[in-house]
């Protein structure tokens, strides 16, 4: 099999941002959800990149994502705020979450802000970043339609309801976003498409049975990863992005554009301590981390996240790989929207 | 073997209380340490309940708890405070920065405080459960001595690092408390204890080499549960509870009563939404889990913390069981104090 081709994510970004504004987002709008997509894809992670912008552009175009949103603060505090999302392009508003808790942050310490009624929203280490980019530690959750079970059931009650962590560290900050089932539903999305298996593990089919086969796993149900701990994480995943807000439940959840809720919080260093005296221990635990004797089996040692910032710095420089199916999109996108493609490098 | 002793938790609360007025807590100090003993073993958390009795008294009488502790707020904004423990009894000094947290969270809508230089502090659950009953969410994390490796490590860099979440729901409170190790800390002392196993994958020995042998983890290396996934949570402990605040760090950790830092947030429901909105959705998701179907080979679905829940019913009847190491020690206790032992049921 051929590799597949590679494009530079400042040609992609081009190409991207001519679609979003052709199909009608505001220029704010475009730019928000296409830097979410690029740098998801630069991070190397496929399942929540590039691959989005089918879904992204066509619920534009059918109406579902909203291109004329009316965001409203449904409830403020000093600390907290609510906001109805208006059905908006999910990056756009949940990027204005993100400031806003920040800046409630910068005054009080702590700023955290819900998001209801909103679209996809990607990948949340994407509003993580921009958190810790302020020496401001994140937490970020969001539900999606209901796929996993509760530990020891076998009906789809939550979503794969992410979680994402993130701390400053200098110039690379530390950032960590995780699906709270063993993989993420995005994964077995792939899985299908490419014809393999899932691990052992991480579904059960319609029955409540084991199953490593995707497509039964896509017909049937995920588990929480670590037992009955990543269980306790995915309830709390379901509690901050929808319980809290009022966000529509991953039981009810539906469509492609599904996402109950958004949960960002700010917590600003600063308030709790001098930020130089932070990163001095900072540095100091990731040494140790660094320095650790490996494990059988084990080549590296990583600190959470870091695999995503060595992909990062690769695909910078040989660009971002696309694969078949998302190529094939963007020819059909560039015919009927008349826009030039991108050139794959070499 | 016979079954362990049983005593009503009333007639432990009492011998326990006497006990550390007479090594010379004070009255507020007593009732929160033995508050918090009780509370831990009613729930069957039998790792951090009553067992921890000899440890806190032993280091009254040593002068490693410092009794007459001056805490100290270092910084203080809306939101956040970091408070100097002065080696308090951890209870005390964790139950007064709750508090703060609390009240902080009725102002702002969140609040959290950052504890250093306190001694043990016991389960997390216990600090979650006060703010759970002000309608409020809880988020609490505490570290402990180097004794697990990273993710592909075998060095000793973390503490068993816990995290507890908890979330209000009407009359039962939705808590739930985890080491980010496969296996908490005090579960391998147990073992030991009592000469069983542990299970495979909690552990690796001093060469980095998988045991299932307690001794050999105790000498060795604890691992996070749920591979990177949980590892990414037990730097988020670590993050939280001492580099946050600016306590000591896990991979500096030394002695039986280190805690290096506690971190507790309180966020206030009725800051987001009005509360009854919040329960009725709450209900809804609880009655979801509770009809799941059961996967194979499980008899019941639980909410996260609900065994816990379940065992303070049943303890809170028939008595708390006493192990024979513990109830050796508490004879010792009540002729060196001169303290009547309480009676066993029957």
């Amino acid at each position: 099999m051929d590799p597949l081709p590679k494009v530079s994510s400042e040609k992609l970004d081009l190409f991207l941002r001519q679609a979003f504004l052709k199909v009608g987002l505001t220029g704010p709008q475009t730019d928000t959800v296409v830097d979410l997509l690029i740098t998801t894809s630069l991070r190397g992670v496929d399942t929540h990149g590039i691959v989005l912008a089918e879904r992204y552009i066509e619920g534009v175009v059918s109406g579902e994502i909203n291109k004329r949103p009316r965001p409203r603060v449904l409830r403020s505090t000093r600390s907290a705020a609510v906001i109805d999302g208006d059905k908006a392009p999910g990056a756009f508003v949940a990027t204005q979450a993100t400031r806003l808790a920040i800046s409630k942050a910068r005054k009080t310490g702590i700023g955290a802000v819900s998001l209801v009624n909103l679209t996809h929203c990607g990948a949340l280490s994407y509003y993580g970043m921009m958190v810790a980019k302020e020496k401001m530690a994140a937490m970020s959750y969001t539900n999606s339609s209901r796929f996993a079970a509760p530990w020891g059931g076998a009906s789809r009650v939550f979503g794969t309801n992410p979680l994402c962590f993130a701390f400053p560290n200098g110039k690379e900050n530390i950032v960590f976003d995780i699906a709270t089932t063993t993989g993420a539903g995005q994964k077995v999305v792939a899985a299908v498409r490419d014809g393999k298996t899932i691990p052992a593990g991480w579904a059960l089919d319609r029955d409540g049975k084991p199953t490593t086969d995707p497509a039964r796993a896509m017909d049937g149900i995920l588990l929480p990863f670590g037992g009955h701990k990543g269980y306790g994480l995915m309830f709390t995943s379901e509690f901050y992005s929808a319980l809290l807000g009022g966000g529509v439940l991953s039981l009810a959840g539906e469509g492609r554009y599904f996402q109950g809720g958004f949960y960002i919080q700010a917590t600003d260093i600063g308030a709790f301590r001098d930020y130089s005296g932070y990163l001095r221990d900072m540095k100091r635990l990731v040494r140790k981390i660094r320095s650790s004797k490996l494990a059988e089996g084990f080549e590296k040692v990583y600190l959470p996240g870091e695999p995503e910032l060595n992909t990062r710095a690769r695909r910078s420089r040989e660009g971002i790989p696309v694969d078949a199916e998302t190529w094939a999109y963007f020819e059909t996108v560039s015919k009927r929207l008349g826009i030039p493609l991108p050139t794959p490098n070499r």
